[in-house]
């Protein structure tokens, strides 16, 4: 047995996803063998994530503030919002550096299997935020059914107030078509372009 | 770019063996979601780690002690003494529980490929152990090139002092002989014992 606070160590490191007891065991050696100044800031990070983390007021992204830099920035373009399921997807979309409107964050999809339904999902907030002034709504959730389903949810409810659009779905960039599953090439070919 | 403070968390989770930039975010948006309790505990067990955590004085395994629960236990007999290369060694064969006698580790192994010499580990202090009662020094290095070497030299410096004695190699339990490497088949063959 080890001694007692390194197994309280292991314990912790295995509430991480996919982490069995090997890999704590291996992470908790690691940090004895780190320099303490190292372990210290380890350890105030994981408080400090814990206390001053939260999500914007306006879109659901993670931030410090009230609101979230992207939310604060005013050369972001307010009548444009992308809809997200999760704040890191925000981050696939930031590192394209084209995108210059605003986000919204859902916390999820809809899911029948899970029981998430609409309610559950941060919709009201965007259904709130809708209004004259706002151009295109784009639906950017993850191309699978949950969320598909969402998407088409979501068009539904919006598309009076304004313009809904959905990602784009084809052959991924850099991509082989003979790896290319069934559904992928079949929405290529559906949504071909006159070149 | 993620707030500062999850910033940070992602960088201290990147110093984990194995761990890249997805799977640190990954920890750091779980941590997000743990209870603060835990997560509190969890700050808390990587510092009580760091500082109660240190080497046995008398055989190197892990302890918050002087001396480690084995060495201090008195039913242990203190004649047969097992060599390891890492304290994490002892919990594999302490989990036989057949074993009753006491550990020392080495902290490595000697490498030429990595400029570890005989004076970089534990032995001079093993050596220093070894006295007219000592019984048996049990060699369990890992069966790899550098534990063998290991085995050997220490065979070689202890020989003459006390029985020395190495784990046997052969076929693992519960394998298939035709999946067993040509090297392993050999040292089974080798070591054929009478029925």
């Amino acid at each position: 047995m080890y001694p007692k606070s390194l197994q309280q160590l292991i314990e912790k490191f295995r509430l991480l996803p996919g982490v069995g007891e090997k890999t704590a065991e291996r992470y908790a050696l690691t940090i004895m063998n780190l320099e303490k100044d190292e372990v210290e800031q380890f350890s105030n990070a994981l408080m400090d994530v814990k206390n001053k983390i939260h999500t914007c007021s306006c879109c659901g992204n993670l931030t410090e503030n009230e609101v979230c830099d992207i939310c604060a920035d005013p050369s972001r373009n307010k009548k444009i919002i992308c809809v997200v399921q999760e704040a890191k997807d925000i981050l696939a979309i930031e590192r394209m550096r084209e995108y210059r409107g605003v986000y919204h964050v859902l916390g999820g999809v809809i899911s029948t299997n899970k029981g998430i339904l609409p309610s559950d999902l941060n919709i009201q907030s965007l259904n709130d935020r809708i209004d004259e002034t706002t151009e295109e709504v784009i639906i950017a959730t993850n191309p699978t059914l949950e969320g598909e389903t969402t998407a088409l949810y979501l068009g539904k409810i919006l598309k009076d107030k304004t313009n809904v659009t959905r990602l784009a779905h084809g052959l991924p960039m850099g991509g082989h078509l003979d790896y290319t599953d069934e559904l992928t090439l079949s929405k290529a070919m559906e949504n071909r372009q006159k070149l």
